[in-house]
Formats: C-alpha cells, structure tokens, sequence
C-alpha cells in the first residue's frame, strides 16, 4: 500500500505538479554542530539521501577550516559519495582560494552567496555586499575556466535580525547583478526564520517582474513555524525549487531552543499529500533522519520522522487512549 | 513599534480579513498531563489568556473524575475565572450527567463530540457513532432548558489512526445530524494530525454544500508539521474560527515524541503577518505560554515562544555567528 498516496485528486488547483528539492542538511545543518562529525558519517548521511531520491544536494562547504572546523574535510567528503546516479552537488563557496579548492575536489556547482542586508553580510563574511558582489566576480572566473556552474544565493532575504525588515528592492538588485554574472539559479535565503506568506509573494512576484532569466529557490527556516506555510504560498506562486534539510538539521543562532532550517522529510510528507513529485521516497528518507539524529545524538527537529506517515496505522488494543 | 504588523498592503486576496480564535490548551492541552495541575494554576492559565485578547476557551470537561483525573476540578475552575471580559467559556460534556454538571457550574456552552471513525469512537468512549449521537440528543435536551448554547465537535474528520482516511461521507453525514439537533457549530478535529490542504479543501467545500447552516471550525493538530498549513488551507476557504492550545500544550497519545495542537502563539503570529485579525496580542500571549511552559515544567512546542515575533532585532556585537 501506498502510503504517501494523496486522497483522491483533489490537488488544489494552482500548484505546481512537480518540484525539485534541495538537500542542504549536510552542509547547512551540519556546519553549527559543536562535535566532530566523523568523514565517514558525513559520507553516509549524503549517500543515504541520494538513496532516498534527492538528487541535488549542497554537501559541504569550502569555507576557511578555522572558520568552520566541522567543514574542514569538504574535499574528503565529496571524494566519497556516490557519483552513480548523476546526483548534482554542490558547495558553499566564499572566495576564489574556496573556489578552487571545489574546482580541484570536483564539485558539480559552486553556490556564492551574500547577504541582502549590510549588517548581516558584514558580520558574515566582514565585507560590504558591494565588496562581496566583487568577490562573486571572482568567483564567477575560476568557475567559467573550470566548466562548473555558479548558484546564487542571497541570505537575510525576507528580513535580517539586526535590522528588520529588508527592503524588496534590495534584494532584486542583488538578484539582477548575479543575473548580469551569468547566475540565473537564484536561492532566497530565510536565514533567521523572518518569511511569511505575504512577503514570500511579494518577493517572488518583484523577482519574476525584474531578473525574469533567474530560476527561483526558497529557503526557509522554520524558526517562527510557518516555515512550510511559506513553502505553501511559494508553490501557490508557481515556485518549483526549495531548500530543506533532512530531519530540519541546523538551528538559528540568535534563539536558543528555536529550529533553524525546515525538515526535508516534513516537507516531501505536504508535498506527496498534496499530489507533487518530488522524486523522494519519504520512507526511505525518514529512515536516513532516524539515522542522522543517532549520529547525532540529539533530537532533530522533524516531525514526521516521529509520528510516521499518515496511513502509517495502529492498533486499537496497543494504545491505552484514544484522546486527542 | 507595533512588532506584529505586517508588511505593507500585500495580503494575499483570498484570505479573511478577521478570524475567531477558540482556545483549548486548559482542556485538550492538559488533560494528559499526569502530574496534578493545581486549580490556581489553571485558573491563572485561562484567566492570562483573557487577558492576552481570547475570547473563547475550551476551559474543561465535565468528564469522569475517574477517567480524566486532571480535570476534576472542572467547578471550581470555572468558578475562579474572570467573567467580566465577556469571553464565552465552553466545556466539554461527554453524556447527560456532564450536561447536568456542566450546568449547574455555569458554564456558557457546552461542546459534545463524536468521531468520525467507529473505531475511534469506541475506544474513546466505548459507543457507536449512533449510540454518541442518541447520547448529543439527551445533552441538548438538558442544555435547551438550562438556556446554554450546544457547539458539536467531531473526531478523527480528516483520517482515524485505526482505519486510516475516513470518508468526507461520514464527517458530512454527522454534521448534518448535529445541525438537525439545532448544533450549527461545528468543529472538525485533526485528532491525530492526518489533516493535509487537500483533505481540508475538500471536507469544507463539502460541509458548505451539505450543511449550509453551519458555522464550521477546524481543529488542527502538528503532529506531522503540516498543522499551520491546513490553516492557511483553511484560510483560503474562507473559514474563520480555528481552534489552537497555547504552547501547543496537549500531545498525540500514538506518537512518543509527536506534538499535538497547533500552537496559538504561532496561529497568531502568521495571522498577524497576514494581516488577519484575531483580537490576541501576541507578545502578550507569549508570556501566558512561558508562564504555562514553567508550571508545566516541560519544553513546550511552541515556535515563536522560542524565537520571538520576526522584528525583536538582535545586537549585532551580542553573537558569535551570522551564519545560518
């Protein structure tokens, strides 16, 4: 029996039948966790996901390793996941010596990213954004000279914690000078868990109307829980491309307590109910996250890797209550 | 600053402009709390959520001491709270000796339910659908002449964790024999978190179609993170009365680990970014969530409890990283 089966056809009319999903739990979770996380395990948490069906996933980062210590074996980790089934990965990449340190590790894609607001980007990376834009540049080069293609993604999108709200129109300039780098494959970063419904809306129609080239990704963190909601207004929008992380792995900085990035699993759970391939096996990819938490030793965040797929049925003389 | 505003003119058009919040963590949140709650502190619990702008509260239920232990004090809770703010206090009644004490503790409507599954509705109270409808007359026979409102939930509406999806047939067929008992409102309860947008799109248009009479509410529960997205499911319907638990106090009894009810803290939060009105102020309620978080003693589910609203700004020199 299926068990991800949507009722009926009853898919509400204006989403998208199709989506793609990009797994950055590797990279985006893993890189704040404090415990050495064994190459190995890294290894096996990537290839478990490709298993499970994704088949973009964002695996490391090539970032400074006094920077990012648990990011220190990027290269290691990219020499030993499974090529076999044409899975795209990508790294972050913060400047040209990054750059070619992906170049030479083989990565499929670069992903360079600044922040639409100031404060943000400069403590960040300590640069202005214009600073960063010169560096993406840069960036851009080694990538063309190496036939690897850049992403671009813009953090602090849909509001920054140190200064509020982000105007639009910042964030469709920095779009349109990616765009005018040649970057079309344009991720908006919810870095802090500040999207909502509306400016998801607004923020994706003034993209649409002014970098029309760019393929739009929505990354959402489920800070302030409306996470999947945001992705529900984004799919209403006719976006196709989103960023979640396996088990939600990865927090924010600025909440204790609170979660950071939105829960793969959760997410291909709303979107298989609502009758949207995606490609994944979520029982097979609620597996890979009970193998993540373990590793991890730690609850993740995820919800459905608790409470199992909806026709996931139990038995009547097996619970004391029926309460609820 | 008003912290909850939201940005601009941008709502998405389909939405409401104004939605009725009913609370129901002091019944449905801690009524599977197995540490004793003391009367004062429920009293404090409901009465803080007056204060923070709700004006409809699932207070109790006149069930069996003996089966709901927590819940004993269903008088005398009632008794200590706050009536002066005009916000309508309702029970839950399971039979007509409930309706009896229900009555004489003066409360302002009493709720009666019934699942949607037969299977569900014998382990929760050992009848058939039939026999708990039979039971409802009895229950509006004695409310009728006490001169006390009747509201009719119905369990397991979008799918029974025994048999799985339950026909939108059944669901309508009961709403339509509460509302020829004169029951108009009619809440539909995601007992165990099987809701999806679909399932919600469809039980509501159907419910509109069979029983045009009824004010429809939709209880939501998180179980598997979809919670706040069958809300806005919802939304786009046009319904307008949903019930949510402060905190997301309440669990799932099937899932160790699993959350229940949507949380009101983080129903109100995306409202206001939406630009609904629900009457709550948020920084408010969040303290009611903190304070029930403390007594309780145990990490609630709630988001933005933990993050706080999406305009508290940060100091830029009072953390470590940006990233995320």
């Amino acid at each position: 029996m299926d068990q991800t089966r949507a009722i009926g056809d009853i898919r509400p009319t204006p989403l998208p039948s199709r989506v793609s999903l990009v797994e950055v739990g590797p990279r985006d979770g893993l890189q704040a966790e404090a415990e050495w996380i064994p190459t190995a395990t890294k290894i096996d948490l990537v290839n478990g996901l490709i298993d499970a069906g994704l088949r973009h996933l964002e695996v490391t980062s090539f970032v400074s390793p006094r920077a990012v210590p648990q990011l220190r074996d990027a290269a290691e980790v990219l020499a030993g996941i499974d090529r076999s089934k044409g899975a795209v990965l990508t790294a972050l990449v913060p400047n040209a010596k990054g750059a070619e340190r992906a170049a030479s590790a083989g990565i499929d894609a670069m992903v360079v990213f600044l922040s639409a607001s100031e404060s943000h980007n400069a403590k960040n990376v300590n640069r202005s954004v214009r600073e960063s834009l010169d560096g993406v540049r840069d960036i851009v080069r080694i990538a063309t000279d190496a036939n690897i293609a850049v992403f671009g993604a813009i953090a602090t999108a849909f509001g920054c914690p140190f200064e509020g709200n982000v105007p639009v129109g910042g964030v469709v300039d920095i779009a349109r000078a990616y765009a005018d780098l040649g970057i079309t494959s344009i991720s908006l970063g919810d870095t802090t868990g500040m999207a909502t419904p509306p400016i998801v809306q607004e923020r994706v129609r003034a993209l649409r109307d002014r970098v029309p080239e760019a393929d739009i990704a929505l990354h959402f963190h489920n800070t302030r829980g409306v996470g999947l909601v945001c992705i529900y207004a984004g799919l209403q929008e006719g976006v196709t491309r989103f960023e979640s992380s396996v088990g939600g792995l990865g927090g924010c900085p600025f909440a204790p307590g609170a979660t950071g990035n939105i829960c793969t699993e959760d997410l291909v759970y709303m979107l298989d109910e609502c009758g949207i391939e995606s490609g994944v096996d979520l029982q097979r990819l609620i597996a890979v996250s009970r193998q993540a938490e373990a590793a991890i030793g730690r609850t993740l965040a995820g919800q459905v890797m608790k409470a199992g797929p909806r026709l996931e049925l139990h038995d009547l003389n097996a619970v004391s209550t029926a309460c609820g």
